[in-house]
């Protein structure tokens, strides 16, 4: 009985495709539905513009998969991530990536879910 | 100014404390909201129990971060999954966990989110 094994399949890898340049941050959507979204974000070097700050309307949380950033917010707290770190940053909560590591790719899993009452 | 520094703090990590032993698999909660909620499962050749199937309330994305593992549903489709790969498990969709590897510790991100309407 081959039943099982025609129906194996492959799931999608978030390490895969590794990007040998990034002139840009790169942002993937990995998954989508009515009340979260996840993404991949792979920095190398990259920073949030020098002025302003991210104000989301959505809670996000964090974690760093490979590499290393820091993220500072507004009232002055920096928190230094590296592999396997995680962090939550509440809805509104102004904040900004000021570092990443220049000489590798850092890539960051997020996940956005809503202020639901 | 040490300003800054003073406020610089360690995020949490999700690869630490590591577990030389594992009699059982280990569950924690990473992070826990109102619509949310962030597990990581460390399993060693653990699998789900012989009979019956998961059968959740809540939707649920999986990823896995470190080792390797089989999900399998009733429906008969089969999915291994390695370091890096991800899934996304829909509600009711019913699931077991029908390998992991015997050799080595297999860490999963577990995000599971409520169906809203």
């Amino acid at each position: 009985m081959n039943f099982l094994n025609l129906l194996t399949v492959n799931a999608l890898n978030i390490f895969h495709p590794s990007l040998p340049v990034l002139e840009q941050e790169l942002f993937n959507i990995l998954f989508q539905d009515k009340n979260i979204r996840i993404e991949r974000i792979v920095s190398k070097g990259h920073t949030s513009p020098a002025s302003g700050w991210y104000d989301q309307e959505d809670n996000e949380w964090v974690l760093v998969l490979d590499g290393a950033g820091t993220i500072l917010f507004e009232n002055g707290r920096e928190v230094k991530m590296q592999k396997g770190d995680y962090l939550h940053i509440p809805a509104h909560a102004k904040h900004k990536v000021s570092w990443t590591d220049p000489d590798r790719q850092t890539i960051w899993l997020v996940v956005h879910y809503p202020v639901l009452n």
